[in-house]
């Protein structure tokens, strides 16, 4: 039987990687949704309202590489709107599927609930526009062609796309049909000749090393890198939101990478090589400590997605997995100098005392298992523990450059959802935490078992170190019973703590690894108890802020 | 000594009736929260979220014609976006107060957070322009002019507008002045021929009514209209969206207008009337009973905000109140046929059996008091709700048009920091209630006591009814405790309880009139308990959708 234009694209979807559709339904997505629940290859992933459907989806497109989130006209699509910015800031291919008024409704520009009532229905998908990098008006007609169009777009430029269903035509039979667009690949001299001069650049080296980005985790590229590593002999850093994108147990890496702001030996050894690698790394304010990286343009190779530069001359066209394994084939393994890279460590604090900065991050350094699925919210947590030294396998996930709070707890969902085989751990501080909280109801309706540390510092404690006043009332919050929170939201038989001492910490996870239920961990520490990130950005608001 | 950019444009909003600012704080807006906190005449409301917080603003907005959101830059005002656009529907002023970084940054194109890192500074601001009225970036040089301007635009269109703040320049002192810019006034001839018209019109009458719509409510006109029932001694009706707009008490008050949907003798009356004032009421879908209103053109009267048309002509430039004002003076008393609103009156269910829908609107319609602020949320509940027969100075409030599920708690929160004084009672089903639930921590936090219903009936109710599967598991919802919710978000001491029979019903309700706390009250029914009007809807969807 001919598929309809919705059961085609989520066909296609499910072809690439798609097996959960998030999201809230609503009347005018109605065939959207019911498409989902009748296609047994999928589920529909209901979440308490679009923003958190859209972090969930944002969650589980970096693990499973792509996602999907359903929402309704107007109301829904423009709730879930800042999530879906948040996947194009960090390159994450969500395809966002909006169920729109009938064709009938829209023609007669009829005053129906969640339009401004003036008969204007096209506003929202152009609000859209800016926050994914294709959309259309799925018909009969277009949607074989379409679809293949805005798969191949979100797959290049690993971002958003925008796709539209009025609810009359979701469910009728497609017409016509269209062969998947082949992923790109490299001109096959010019990947002859990036590869060569990048060998080249290398055999005049006596020091270089690799800088892992962002990008190689969201291009599928991790074993590329991790084989050139290892033909290579090359020391790799990251910068933070490139964190683990290579493991952290290598031997040849080195550490984070953050400009003059932490890890002074780090910045020296990178700053100092003969040629710097940058792979798929882009240098934005926190990557570069605030702008206080030094990478001399000279030395540095770029390997993007798509493109490579060395010595000043672009390779448009050269595709960064084919490049990469030519690099593995071409680099003979030598002796490069490296660095040891360093772990947080045991802290000096323990007991009766407060949990203080340092034994907080080593606490939670030490809870991360190898192969655990590590999410981490913007602010202090994030600061903190992009320090930390991960187990093999381990993964660490914050949204870096787009830096919306609240993201975590439904990405930490989400990514629970994409592998329920893996152990999710979510750091959040608690101002954070409050956006998006009602999302942890979904980890005890769908039997997941993550664990959950809150860092209650009584506010908003990065802002406490940016603002002019720390103590100004608008980094103040209201007072919750957070470990009362899992049982209310139905996440029955977990067990939950909250700790202020060394000890207290350290039983509570000590009882938390040794559970087969989901932990949630409120872990209260003092107001100003700061990473020694968040404290250096404290003495870099000029530099970060170009003020 | 001069004022700051964001000092002036906070004191003049000051000046129009902005008391409180509902936010989230962000780096790039400390500008903006400094000095809401800095200046002694404003208070600076912290929201859990920013989508919570312009429900709240528009919640306010609803009680004191005004108010203001501050987010910050991307990440903050995306996330408020819908709640903006749901300000626009519902015809609200809200100023959005954007924080955006400072001007050395953006003119370096620097890859910051809150950015998609690609330079580009001028994206988020056009993704807002479809959902406000008028948008500026506020400079020292264009403060003085551009906050008239805005302002003006915003009470002319009572819609919402966009102020940008470059956390640099919001700080520098404003440059030259401006005088602000006086409301419209009437063409006189015009208004003493709309007037005429009008006269003339209804002296022909034998029968006659007014439907009050919400632009009566949103642009300050309730008593202006009301004069003009008392003067002509007219009978009126509303439409759900401009429901209690004059008082339900009222001797002249004929009961709610719905199409053919609902209350047949209001329909025959309403529609047989020879002539119908129409004041401020839009024909959206849910005013019109899902387009089955039949009101005769040629006989329909039309007053808005700026205008009146009476057979076949248009009067533009004619201000409602000044018209309104014109008509109480000239329009003679007579003895017009009415028609006696009806209560839902008593339900026949009792004692231990469950709450079935008629049980549960006469128990709330039986709870509000006289000056009440009720607060209904989207869904079968307001469409329950829209029929009872409200006491006197009570207030109806529904997101009518926009429809966005979860507006409702904060809406309520804002509305009751807008008025301390006044009793504020929220219905909401639990599948709205989830979107936003965690603002009901800031009742408690402010020392506020309204009463919350939250109606469990085990999914999306209005969805089950108008969706294909009743059953389909999208329109099931994660179980939680709402009980246990207020505890958990800080609200102390509250009475709570969850009830399922008539008579915890009635027990519930009786003791929260005689607390002097917030209360919270989970009502739990059939899952297919629904209000006549969603049963009717239900066998209107063909009506609704056009299809």
């Amino acid at each position: 039987m001919t598929r309809t234009v919705i059961q085609h694209v989520l066909s296609r979807l499910h072809d690439i990687g798609v097996s959960d559709v998030f999201g809230v339904p609503g009347d005018y997505s109605f065939a959207v949704s019911d498409a989902v629940c009748d296609d047994p290859r999928l589920r529909w992933i209901g979440c308490c309202n679009e923003l958190n459907a859209a972090y969930a989806a944002d969650g589980y497109a970096r693990i499973k590489g792509v996602a999907a989130l359903s929402t309704t006209y107007g109301v829904g699509e423009l709730s879930a709107i800042n999530g879906v910015a948040g996947a194009y800031a960090e390159h994450l291919p969500v395809f966002h599927l909006v169920g729109t008024p009938n064709m009938a409704t829209q023609l007669a520009r009829a005053p129906m609930h969640h339009t401004f009532g003036n008969g204007e229905y096209d506003l929202f998908r152009r609000m859209s526009e800016p926050v994914v990098c294709a959309h259309a008006v799925m018909t009969p007609q277009n949607v074989a062609y379409e679809t293949e169009r805005l798969i191949a777009e979100a797959l290049y430029h690993r971002r958003p796309v925008y796709m539209a269903f009025p609810a009359d035509l979701a469910n009728q039979p497609m017409l016509g049909e269209a062969a998947p667009i082949p992923a790109p690949q490299s001109d096959p001299v010019r990947l002859a000749a990036a590869a060569e001069a990048i060998v080249a650049a290398l055999a005049d080296a006596s020091t270089a090393c690799i800088v892992g980005g962002i990008l190689v985790a969201r291009t599928g590229q991790r074993a590329a890198l991790q084989a050139v590593v290892d033909a290579a002999g090359l020391p790799f850093s990251s910068m933070l939101m490139g964190k683990s994108v290579l493991d952290e147990q290598h031997p040849a890496y080195i550490g984070i990478y953050n400009g003059a702001l932490m890890n002074e030996p780090v910045r020296q050894f990178v700053e100092g090589c003969d040629r710097v690698l940058m792979v798929g790394a882009p240098m934005t304010d926190f990557n570069s400590g605030a702008f206080t990286a030094r990478l001399d343009p000279v030395r540095t190779i770029t390997i993007g997605h798509h493109h490579a530069q060395i010595d000043g001359k672009t390779y448009p066209g050269v595709e960064m997995g084919e490049l990469l394994a030519e690099l593995a084939k071409r680099l003979a393994r030598r002796d490069w100098p490296r660095l040891p890279a360093k772990s947080l460590g045991p802290a000096d604090a323990g007991g009766s005392e407060p949990i203080d900065a340092a034994a907080l991050y080593s606490g939670w350094e030490s809870f991360i298992k190898p192969g655990d699925i590590v999410v981490v919210e913007t602010g202090t947590v994030s600061m903190g523990m992009g320090f930390a030294l991960l187990p093999k396998g381990a993964t660490f996930h914050n949204q870096t450059l787009w830096g919306s709070i609240g993201w975590a707890t439904p990405a930490a969902f989400g990514a629970a959802i994409a592998a329920p085989d893996r152990h999710v751990v979510l750091i959040t501080g608690e101002g954070a935490h409050q956006l998006t909280v009602q999302e942890i109801g979904q980890f005890g309706r769908h039997g997941l078992k993550p664990t959950i540390f809150v860092l209650n510092n009584d506010g908003y404690l990065i802002e406490r170190l940016l603002c002019k006043d720390p103590a100004a009332s608008y980094n103040d919050l209201a007072q919750w019973r957070y470990a009362e929170l899992p049982r209310a939201f139905g996440n029955d038989g977990w067990l939950t703590a909250r700790v202020s001492t060394c000890a207290e910490f350290d039983d509570a996870m000590a009882a938390a690894r040794n559970v087969e239920v989901g932990a949630y961990i409120e872990v209260v520490t003092d107001a100003y108890a700061a990473s020694p990130l968040a404290e250096k950005l404290h003495e870099a608001v000029k530099t970060l802020y170009k003020s």
